[in-house]
């Protein structure tokens, strides 16, 4: 069975150790392993900043040593700062977070990701004990990510190995084709009752086919706005054809 | 001329919005519009969490009003709660971000990102004016994330259409095949010269291919493990073959 656990070696605010705690539940792991950490008072930035993972992930915590990562997990050291030169090995090769998703899909590993410090991330005689490297594509300019948004987004990718369900419904219910085709003749129908010209018409019909064609509606909204434009051809039907 | 600008909504703690700030430097973005900020001290959070976007992005950011969104921009408001009720239309149908940026990848339009409060997000009322919804693919049992991290990650989905160019070299710099298929037979020659047994060279000649092919070494890997191995064939040759 494999696992997807966090390190953080060194962290130098309480805060951030909650901030990924939070994220850490976000998106499905639970197992948090600290190096070196502040102390993380229960009145804390830690817990405050942690939301519902001060009920599990954060008090659940365990303080490990970094030779203890190195030796028992598939280590993925992150880092914004990767070598350009493939002469060095410290930081290169390394992959994306989506890469590491895809290499990590069908390997049955016990995985750590393992984020450093606030100010100097890990250091490259940490890096060089770690297994694989993971960089973030961001802004040439400023690619340096704050810590807690960094670990955010590497298990924000890894989130189909880790959540077993999201909040959201199986994809959106598109309605049936029978039901949109039924939308598009009421246009049509429409335009006849407001005597939109004889000769646009086919071409108005077109173009608000291509505009539905873009949204795939729901079976909701093709029903509802059918039912609009039929009660409004029966308002735009002269007097003595009602 | 396409642009993504971010607004957020009555944000109640100067950090996030610095946070939310520095991740937009980190990710290509610069136009921020707050509606109903707290005062942003520059001695405070958020300069202080801003990093480098202290600089340009956070003293940059324009106080608006909620309607100036909506009249000015193509708005899509962010929520981890959407309805799983297809006869409510408030926060359905949604996009997550990367079908976000997927719609947005070929549209002209000045696109607005808006977040809304820290504890409460944004309202029905104000989710009903805005033109699209998006939400972040998360645990089913807490899908509620930090303003700030839920902010990047949106962002981060969205780099291809704001990233001109990342801190990372354009790929790995794979060895060419000649240079891979010279280390295989250096691996056969040190099979031969350590004299393992005739019977398994093959198959262990394989295992090696498979292993180092599935790596897809660099350049320098390959002629590095090359060396290696004409050294050490050189050192197990008996003393007699130098």
């Amino acid at each position: 069975m494999s696992s997807i656990s966090v390190a953080i070696v060194d962290p130098q605010t309480p805060g951030n150790v909650g901030t990924i705690a939070r994220g850490m539940k976000n998106f499905g792991l639970s197992e948090l392993l600290l190096v070196n950490p502040p102390e993380l008072d229960p009145d804390g930035e830690a817990y405050g900043f942690a939301g519902h993972a001060r009920e599990d992930v954060l008090p659940n915590a365990r303080e490990v040593t970094f030779d203890h990562l190195v030796e028992n997990y598939h280590t993925v050291g992150t880092t914004a700062v990767t070598n350009e030169d493939a002469r060095k090995h410290v930081r290169y090769p390394f992959v994306t977070p989506a890469e590491l998703a895809d290499t990590l899909r069908d390997v049955d590993t016990d995985t750590c990701l393992v984020f450093g410090r606030e100010d100097v991330g890990l250091t490259n005689e940490e890096m060089a004990q770690l297994d694989q490297v993971c960089s973030i594509p961001a802004s040439a300019d400023y690619p340096v990510m704050n810590l807690g948004q960094a670990a955010t987004v590497v298990m924000y990718e890894l989130r189909e190995l880790t959540v077993e369900s999201t909040q959201h419904p199986d994809g959106i219910d598109r309605a049936d084709e029978a039901e949109i085709e039924g939308l598009y003749d009421q246009f049509d129908a429409l335009l006849g009752s407001i005597n939109h010209p004889e000769e646009k018409r086919a071409k108005t019909g077109r173009l608000f086919r291509r505009l539905v064609g873009r949204a795939h509606p729901t079976d909701r909204e093709a029903r509802t706005l059918r039912g609009v434009f039929r009660r409004a051809s029966e308002f735009a039907s002269p007097p003595d054809d009602r």
